[in-house]
């Protein structure tokens, strides 16, 4: 016989199991072609789990699981900005991370949330919302880390914005012609651009 | 009775139908979501011209549309360059006519391309194809312009291919958000960046 502590434990795994599995999917394919079921086969978690935790369905799972994405990319951009010498290095250096990870998925591995942040934002009034807060948040992070090296508020907000702008346009190119030169190229242009415009970005 | 004559013109007519209401509904809503029923239904054709124009059933009929939206776009782009005074200013232009076609659309109307490209490229080989060579096409007719103003056929390239990454993340960011500010901001972003580097793109 389990306990009850046990029960709990694998309920959790079961849980974070579905937030996983939907993750990758929203992320290979998008909202509308995944159904619950794959979620379920893809995660291997026991199928009475998801109304359990998830008693919303799709929409809900795929906030939780974008949500997470979300937060996840930006815990990665402050760990990879923490170990460049400086800003510039920074987005060059996230832009090589993101061409490796794209190659390395077979092309499937984009941004977490632009598929799903284009097909369904008109569909769904939550998962718009969700993505929307997670592209101020990273934008928000460039800008502070910007406005710590000496840019004005204004030039921080802006920079952080189309810094934001340019990867994510190039992650979609590159996974598009499945090909790492936009990734490569968009970050050798914006730390050129930081370097030039903000000097005390070096 | 119809003559022969009217009834290639009704065909032209319903041929044209299906591809225009199937790239409204890809602009909108991806491909994943599209299902034939539903391009019958908002094209207004009969039923038995999809498979007679299209034996290649939905995939076929995608790649048409895309194909059709790439090319309207590409000329869309050579008319606001050729009404602009320069190049600086044409880059903005276009982002502020992107800009106005969102917030007219309820911000349904963002790239034609982007966000099939983003869910079904690694579902279909040919849809896939059809966004990569239009994308390449676009960002040629930028460094075209740029190679024709002085720019060397190096700096032509990465320009073009940067500005579009930057143009296409924008177009991503205001669709998502519902908010113009980020289209208009990438266009005096990157006006300033083709005058700064380019002094005879002014």
């Amino acid at each position: 016989m389990t306990t009850r502590a046990e029960r709990t434990a694998k309920g959790t795994r079961s849980r974070q199991k579905l937030v996983e599995a939907t993750g990758t999917l929203l992320r290979r394919q998008g909202f509308h072609a995944t159904g619950l079921a794959e979620i379920v086969t893809e995660s291997g978690a026991p199928r009475g789990s998801l109304y359990f935790y998830f008693p919303g369905g799709k929409e809900e799972l795929a906030c939780t699981a974008l949500a997470e994405s979300g937060a996840m990319w930006r815990e990665l951009l402050i760990r990879v900005i923490d170990a460049s010498p400086n800003l510039g290095t920074a987005v060059e250096n996230v832009c090589r991370l993101f061409a490796e990870g794209l190659a390395a998925s077979n092309w499937e591995h984009g941004c977490p949330l632009a598929t799903v942040a284009l097909e369904a934002s008109g569909a769904s009034p939550a998962v718009r919302e969700v993505c929307a807060n997670h592209f101020a948040a990273w934008e928000e992070l460039i800008a502070a880390r910007l406005g710590a090296v000496g840019a004005s508020p204004e030039d921080a907000a802006r920079f952080g914005r189309f810094a934001l702008a340019a990867l994510e346009g190039a992650l979609m190119l590159a996974k598009v012609k499945q090909d790492p030169a936009p990734l490569i190229e968009a970050g050798a242009m914006l730390r050129e651009m930081f370097e030039r415009h903000m000097p005390v970005v070096r």
